[in-house]
């Protein structure tokens, strides 16, 4: 009977080596996770989704609170001449800004537009706000909606409006702003390892690939089980670009006006898209337990033997009292399809408890990433679940980690490198620095260049693409 | 030299007793709680005043997951067509939406709504969610930003836009949608007397003040020091309006197909507004502890004396140990000015520590709300600043009460009322229910009726305005 179920679930979800965009699709809508809008491009993020989004503030708020951050709130709309005050920033946006232009039916003196991201706006405050060194640093974070208008779109990776976190800080000296960027990138690098158990690689983009405005972007890219890279966060350099464009001045204590130098730093809901995408399998979700809404699921087994669901429910609250978000199952329902439906909610351990387990004083653990099955005694219960899911984690982010590193091949020439992406793999080369290879790159094999990472040891000597003389190491892949 | 500065820091902020909403804009500025956005209408909310937010949001999160509910996020862009399907709410709304037209310089081919509230958008997701009665209660509350387009602003308490979060909830029987409602409130009132230290009083909202596609409307209305009401949040019995609008429907045990009943309520940060309103006086803010961002600041007196700091911060790393919100001020500046700072800036309790109280084994701890200092000693000081905010605390809640109930004047005609409104006092009164006595008062007194107590002892018989026969007892204030 629960195989038959079982074999139900697998059916319903698109078999994930044929079709993996439809895997996606299918497990995101299945779960509850999330559902679309009715406005094109827009996703509705529901419970059982939100809860990650909310596990994931809390633990980048407490990194960002540890490293001197404090959040803030700056208006969604902003002047549409401040948009233009950047050259590279309103060439990059322009296009795919959602613009207001009347209220009711008054049409508006000036458009708005809704940001698609505050660097101008809140450097327009800035502005007033920094008169002095003393005022430096400023190191502020805000919790935002933001809105892009995609032409494809799939939730969770690429959505018209989406969720996020962007930093924006002042410094007084290049090193200092240049230290911040890389500060949060390492933030971003330790939580997408220590929470979400995904690994990633960082380093530097290309001028081709980096944000609007920016000097330098640097980012962390994760792979995922198609061998499509996702650019999962992103820490930006901005140099004195905006503030020179906004006119932040302060004066120094040597008496002079200077601009200060700036970084932004962000990500999104898109790491829900991430986590689904990097950690999954045919059964359907498998959360990371650190983020998991539900750790632990207990399913009572012969729910109508006297006992049984008195005991789980001791269990659950022993479980809750210990600090693990725990669920009881008591719906009217199969064992097996319990099993069947957790699973595919990607709960990390199941608490099987029986007439016979409660007899033995016990309960049966089962591990989502393994199916490993075991027995534990009921007595300090509470230490070996936590435990578990600390080797849950543990286990995910391991297999994360040899995924990726087993998925990239070094590459010397176009031939290696459309052999290795068709094998979904991610490609280390050699790159001239030259646009028009990553322009011919793109064109030929849909790949662009990722990341040159921090450790430059040469693989070679010649550009993968024109082979002319390379000192720069770079990825490339295809991507989300 | 205290002295003098602190008459100062008096001087820059407008008397409350003359210029109320002067000393308002005064404080918020001064104590950058929030700044003008370059929208007209917009605001900033600046660290200090988000950290309000945040744990306002993490009080009321608590509460709400207490009573059931899960947080979800729907998008912000409503279909224009959907604004229309409920007559009432189109007309409260329409004429106050921001529309997005464009993309870039492309034309949308349906005008968007950006969301004043999410009644339109939830229920058409809750439509395809909800199918049998086992889908039942849905209990679903979004964080978010709303706009609503206002002619006169004021940061806070009436902004283009806004933050806020929104309850909507689908249940199977009128009762039990109507229990949720009144449920809800009571977790609004619980909070602001329990955690904002305001108390308030609740009931009905009359027809005219009901919202926009309401059965009733229920709501909490503080009052500020200047004797006007704030209406401070509201929760919505719905009926099946919008179910039947949206075509939400769900097949009951019975058999038959049948339209859920609805709640919806809300608050929005006005109750930043709402806080410093009730509480400030001419030194500036009187934060409520249980939301202040800085509970306790610790200033150290003669900093150039040997151990002085370093006590001082070892004093600092044990309060924080102890879960309190503390601040070392270690900046260059005499005792005194930071004293008028801390003092404008709200925060509950103040800890001065010199070489002489080291050696005494003590310090001292001056309060915001009274102003009273008193020694205490190192030794278990934790405790004492701990049981001094909850007193600080009590004390703040038992100013407000009584300030709330010391300015109601029963009223039997309109001579009485507008005696009663210009000494700043609410209006208790009989009302016959007809609308054009509630607009006549508008209009001469410029005041509006606020809740229907659900104790309707009478106060009398005939109507405040009309002197016809009445069973109605209300109250009538001015408003922000």
């Amino acid at each position: 009977m629960a195989d038959a179920k079982d074999a139900q679930f697998v059916k319903d979800i698109a078999d994930m080596t044929v079709d993996f965009p439809r895997w996606y699709t299918d497990v995101i809508l299945k779960t509850q996770l999330v559902d679309y809008g009715p406005v094109k491009g827009t996703m509705v993020i529901r419970p059982y989704g939100y809860e990650i989004w909310e596990r994931i503030q809390e633990e980048l708020n407490k990194r960002f609170k540890a490293t001197g951050h404090k959040n803030a709130y700056f208006p969604m709309f902003i002047p549409y001449s401040y948009l233009v005050k950047e050259a590279e920033h309103v060439e990059g946006f322009a296009p795919e800004v959602a613009l207001v232009t009347h209220v009711g039916d008054v049409p508006l003196e000036e458009k708005l537009v809704v940001r698609p991201t505050s660097e101008t706006i809140i450097c327009s405050m800035y502005a007033k706000w920094v008169q002095s060194y003393r005022d430096l640093p400023v190191l502020i974070n805000q919790w935002a909606n933001v809105v892009r208008w995609e032409k494809t779109t799939r939730p969770f990776l690429r959505t018209s409006e989406f969720l996020w976190q962007e930093g924006h800080t002042l410094h007084r000296t290049e090193e200092e702003a240049r230290e911040e960027t890389l500060k949060m990138l390492e933030v971003y690098r330790e939580f997408m390892q220590n929470v979400l158990a995904i690994d990633v690689l960082t380093g530097v983009k290309s001028e081709k690939e980096k944000f609007a405005g920016a000097e330098a972007t640097y980012a962390m890219e994760a792979m995922m089980l198609d061998g499509k890279s996702l650019q999962a966060g992103t820490s930006h350099y901005l140099g004195q670009n905006f503030a020179s464009a906004f006119e932040i001045k302060y004066l120094d204590k040597d008496g002079q006006l200077k601009n200060p130098y700036q970084t932004s730093w962000g990500v999104s809901t898109r790491l829900i898209g991430a986590l689904i995408m990097a950690h999954g399998d045919q059964r359907g979700l498998k959360l990371p337990p650190r983020v998991a809404p539900i750790q632990v699921v207990i399913v009572p087994v012969a729910v109508h033997k006297e006992g049984v669901l008195e005991r789980a429910a001791a269990l659950k609250e022993e479980l809750q009292n210990a600090g693990v978000r725990v669920e009881l199952d008591d719906r009217d329902q199969s064992p097996g399809w319990k099993y069947n439906e957790w699973e595919m909610k990607g709960v990390p351990v199941r608490l099987e408890l029986g007439p016979r387990d409660i007899e033995n004083g016990q309960a049966v653990l089962v591990r989502r990433d393994t199916h490993e099955k075991f027995a534990a005694p009921l007595e300090g219960i509470a230490e070996t679940v936590k435990e578990t899911l600390d080797a849950v984690h543990e286990n995910m982010f391991r297999m994360s980690h040899e995924f990726l590193h087993s998925h990239i091949v070094t590459c010397n020439d176009m031939d290696e490198m459309k052999d290795a992406l068709d094998k979904q793999c991610f490609v280390k080369a050699m790159w001239c620095g030259d646009r028009r290879c990553e322009d011919k790159i793109k064109e030929q094999l849909q790949a662009t260049s990722r990341v040159m990472p921090f450790d430059q040891t040469p693989v070679g000597h010649e550009c993968v693409c024109c082979h002319k003389p390379a000192d720069k190491v770079i990825y490339f892949a295809k991507s989300y």
